[in-house]
């Protein structure tokens, strides 16, 4: 019986502690491909260089269809894989042509540099004069509620740089830049300024979605450089009397009819069961969106590249897609899931990559325990190509709509520079790394290549 | 006797299986505080800032001499060490006014971007008038020796784009670049041009030391940018007469007085036991060496400050050793090592930073096995901390001369945009990103806490 249980014990450690192996040596030759064309033949650079040629994408503008026309003509080329668009229809929002602040402390007068939150409606065309209530947070905005009736509020926190994960402090403030209007109008607030959500100590405006509530008035609402942010602080230490004088002529316009760009690859083995990897094509209307999410488009579409390239077969069938109108609405991700539900289809497993193009650590998970214990013995051998990262919590915006899936993964790339260029002017061409962006495909053709393999 | 067997079986797996809890609680909040005050305080990035102000610093140079004052002023704020110069000898450079090559293509004459390497002679004053014999190694130097009397030798080896770690590809070069001329010179060449040795596509040059010998011809030695390296490698192509014109003033100086900057903390319980963190101050003359090696002495003196502030006593005597002539020499490295064994001096361990201030990865490691395995078996703790690498192979040019020392540990960071800018124009300010540097001056902190704690 001791002896027995000895045994039972002795497994548990082996199965558990041992360095299994899990890669065969033509796993690891063909990985090393992966990695090999990835980063000297720099494709998914090139294509980033296009893509951001284009301009920013926001849903429903021209660059945005014109980016649809090129990738579905760029995935045409690559041999293997159906490409078809899905429709979607989208939000449209125009950011206008004037944006400004002053400061206007006394006799004096200083240009603040703003840029309208995403959904934001206009000021009136005068514009709005109004004294000026700080505030870090929803909680002081209650504490201080009497006193925001026909003021602008400044909600000013700073970005919480002791995380080692720049995602947290991203979400520590999110929420005040995607509900603070509202907040804010409830006790009667006129407009608002936000503290541009970002780690980079420059002044441009980090601008981001923002939500209405039907039943709550609706007021303009801005990001603000935080040079300038400081600089009203300030100020207002000072002349708490200090007024700003802000003038938007953005508006939401009309819904129009965008898509999906998919590609599809038949699975030998398995074909009902999806393998989905994912970026979202639309960007903010600041900048290039290359880290946002040119990234992500990249790594979806070279990931099918490198994969073709080396002569993969896939068990599975497996879906490339490029969402539309991840960043207000995500009607691209609705459209999909919809459609994948009404289809009755399972998924095995969907990858999104919507946190830019930097090196990459590894990728967060979220599904069954069984699935992870699978993919969590693999992953200490893929340390050889600098894959550290394998923890639960994970998945993406887009991914998240999708029902019936058994495994959905984040890509994780190291955080420390998203957020210097996040939806903003910051975030073009110049902020991506050639090396760094192509290792980020390989790693993602990795990770479709081992779930084909193990499940 | 079977029982007997599986008990020692057991102990073995728990042993090396189980995860040992390494770091007690209150590691885990003193490294965390290490962690939180390089990321909030930025004092590092600031210092940065300060050494990018006085400019690049060759060996011998005012701005060298001035970087040495400005150190030694600020590590006298630190309270704890003691802070002393210790001299050192250090050859000198001057690049001089003139460096400029154009191609001679038939009628067609186009400036070629060059920059002398370091320790060149100059060319006559009128310059150098030659055909190119273009070879890519000293293997195919030999194979085409007979062509290259009187003519320049153009050395065109590709940067490997394929190696996940940088630093093998810049391994695969250096030699080229150290040794080129006097390889060169051997068959009768008058000068050589060498294809900058970066990641990078631009046309920036790199520059670096190059090395002559005693017995063979000095012949003047520049760097040339990429896009003019193929260029000329297309000209040639086609016309295998076209010749370079080429002219540099640079000079080797006379020695001069230097010395390598030192705060020593004396140790409470191992005083004789010397753990060493160590950066270089000096850098090539171009750009303002911002990542080589800036960013290792402010690892150095901001893991000091770091340890300091959070109230750490050390239990072994710790030196932070910013040295001088790493680049071209190693003499400030050549001073500390003689005055060391001198004296007889034992050192647990010794930590070099050159590899610039990105984010970090882990630390590369040289010493016995017993060492490995403590160190070993703590590091899956860090991972907290996003330390993932501990592997065999590391330490660094200046800590390689250290002679009674158990454990010598290289700071690895990432390594992928490093060579973007090394040695050229391109390494200033702005290639540093301000958390990715006190990510690693934390990381080198918390290495040198946990080597006092563990041996």
């Amino acid at each position: 019986m001791i002896k027995f249980k000895y045994h039972l014990l002795l497994i548990f450690f082996i199965s558990t502690c041992l360095p299994a192996q899990q890669l065969s040596k033509q796993d690891v030759v063909f990985i090393d491909s992966l990695y090999k064309t990835a980063l000297s033949l720099e494709q998914g650079y090139q294509w980033m260089q296009q893509i951001c040629a284009i301009g920013p994408r926001l849903s429903g503008s021209e660059n945005s269809a014109q980016s649809l026309r090129w990738a579905e003509q760029q995935l045409r080329q690559i041999t293997g894989p159906q490409v078809y668009l899905q429709p979607a229809t989208v939000p449209t929002w125009n950011r206008g042509n004037t944006e400004q602040a002053f400061l206007l402390n006394g006799p004096a007068k200083r240009a603040l540099r703003i840029a309208a939150l995403g959904g934001s409606i206009a000021t009136p065309s005068h514009g709005i004069t109004a004294g000026v209530v700080e505030v870090s947070s929803f909680k002081e905005l209650e504490a201080k509620s009497a006193l925001v009736n026909g003021k602008i509020v400044f909600f000013n926190p700073h970005f919480t740089k002791t995380n080692l994960n720049t995602f947290s402090s991203y979400g520590e403030l999110a929420g005040i830049r995607v509900f603070g209007a509202r907040e804010a109008a409830k006790y009667g607030a006129v407009a608002t300024l936000l503290r541009s959500i970002t780690s980079r100590n420059d002044n441009v405006p980090h601008v981001g979605v923002m939500i209405y509530a039907d039943s709550i008035k609706k007021i303009p609402s801005a990001a603000l450089g935080i040079q300038d942010a400081d600089y009203l602080h300030e100020t207002l230490l000072t002349d708490s009397a200090a007024t700003v004088q802000m003038e938007l002529d953005c508006a939401p316009g009309e819904d129009r009819l965008s898509a999906n760009v998919i590609a599809e690859w038949k699975g030998s083995e398995k074909p009902d069961e999806i393998i989905l990897m994912s970026g979202h094509f639309d960007s903010w209307d600041k900048g290039q969106g290359a880290q946002d999410d040119a990234a992500g488009i990249v790594h979806t579409m070279e990931s099918l590249s490198l994969l073709a390239r080396a002569g993969f077969h896939p068990r599975h069938t497996i879906r490339f897609v490029l969402f539309m109108n991840e960043e207000n609405g995500s009607r691209g991700a609705s459209a999909y899931a919809d459609s994948s539900a009404r289809r009755n289809e399972k998924h095995l497993a969907a990858i999104e990559s919507d946190r830019g193009g930097f090196v990459p650590q590894g990728f967060g998970f979220e599904g069954d325990s069984i699935a992870f214990t699978v993919m969590n013995r693999v992953f200490p051998e893929l340390q050889r190509w600098n894959l550290w990262y394998f923890k639960q919590g994970g998945g993406g915006a887009d991914i998240s709509r999708i029902k019936n899936c058994r495994i959905k993964l984040g890509f994780i790339p190291d955080s420390q520079r998203y957020f210097d260029f996040h939806h903003s002017d910051n975030d073009v061409l110049d902020a991506v790394n050639p090396r760094e962006l192509e290792l980020g495909s390989a790693a993602n053709a990795t990770i479709i290549y081992l779930l084909d393999k193990l499940f």
